[in-house]
């Protein structure tokens, strides 16, 4: 009587970080060569892959394909490339974080109910880690001493925005076209609109664009400069703390 | 008539993540691998420290040492260390992220007042990484659209804890000693006593210990189980999800 081997099979959830190739984990460029198949989001940096030159990869990103794919169809894809031939590992490339929206908890269910075996790899969110390479903390002594993160993106429901006054720095992940729907609802649930607020596109990449203004007004200078998504958008008082800690995008 | 050399002072201020030392990003170990001078944490690992065996090492962590070593201590030790010898890179290693707490933004004036350049290398922060390493995602479909990070340390400002309905999911650093008077608080303001709540200590490292209660006995459970700092709070439906999302500390 022979024993069935055991199954290779095997799914890492990781968090690519937020843009530059340098922020991702030691773990997660382990998990990565270690891979026989990587499915990776139009927001984790392609450059990554480099760290599994033989792997099968798959692009599961739902921008720049006209086919749209579900994310049913991405949680399906990464149980099967996982069951494939005995069993495979899988790295599934995420931007930013695995669990900061980016539903990174359905595609873990989706191992769990398939008995597929999966690690968690978290990554720099881009919600602390691009107001950071703007020169702006979250949080800062006196300035805030609590963060909110929210999805602009309405489609994933929208945020309570009127039952907030408690948290002092806003970060707002997508969503950047919704920003002047945004921006009045929290200005008539009473928060400043002087407050100051920045938003970064491509935040610590090279292509990286920084905008300021006030809640008031940060969407009409969002959409002058002709900041487009990717983009996270912070209000709060440590905005103004980029005069004196810009130090990537510094000025020309 | 000669010119001076330019100066080699550079400071990494650089997030060690929240324990697992593969949690550190390659920036991270690049800027530990160039460093003269590392300075460190109670909360950065200190098998970091392999990175840059060469280098000068001090301990500024607050806990441990009987001698107390204040913040404006750290920040002009940063930029002496930096400006020694005609200029020395100098790593300054924080636990979680740079900018979530734990007064990097301070640290970054100090540099920017001296004219010492800077970079800030984020990190992946606890707030996120303790959670998922728990098997609970901050953020789900439904369960949770929005996170708020606080810290639960009096000393360094009450939270309003009273306006934060709008936010689905709260974590809490720090201050699990005042986890009773947080929970009080927060159901006193109208957030349901039966919320489910985890208390995750020393998460993602090997010593990883989580219990999980509701908003109204989580304190109790804590003191039961003896957890102590460094510890998290999560508050809100996501806690749920380890039940199936579970993947690091297994049971036996």
């Amino acid at each position: 009587m022979t024993h069935p081997s055991p199954s290779r099979a095997f799914v890492s959830l990781i968090g690519a970080g937020p843009g530059d190739p340098g922020l991702l984990t030691l773990r997660g460029q382990q998990a990565l060569q270690a891979a026989d198949v990587v499915l990776f989001d139009y927001l984790a940096n392609p450059e990554l892959l480099r760290f599994a030159p033989d792997a099968e990869t798959i692009y599961v990103g739902k921008k720049g394909f006209s086919e749209y794919i579900s994310q049913e169809q991405i949680n399906a894809l990464i149980v099967a490339k996982a069951q494939e031939q005995g069993g495979r590992r899988v790295a599934r490339l995420k931007g930013g974080d695995v669990f900061v929206f980016g539903r990174g908890g359905e595609e873990a269910e989706a191992c769990a109910e398939a008995g597929v075996p999966f690690e968690v790899v978290p990554g720099v969110s881009s919600a602390i880690a691009a107001p950071a390479y703007a020169g702006i903390p979250v949080t800062h002594r006196e300035a805030a001493r609590s963060f909110a993160v929210l999805t602009g993106n309405t489609k994933e429901g929208g945020a309570h925005y009127e039952r907030l006054s408690g948290v002092d720095t806003l970060v707002l992940l997508m969503g950047v076209r919704n920003l002047g729907q945004i921006a009045a609802e929290l200005i008539a649930a009473g928060r400043d609109p002087q407050t100051p607020a920045a938003t970064v596109q491509w935040g610590t990449t090279p292509q990286q664009r920084t905008v300021t203004g006030t809640l008031q007004t940060i969407a009409r200078v969002v959409q002058e400069a002709g900041l487009e998504a990717p983009a996270v958008t912070v209000v709060g008082e440590v905005v103004r703390l980029r005069g004196s800690l810009r130090w990537f995008d510094l000025p020309g």
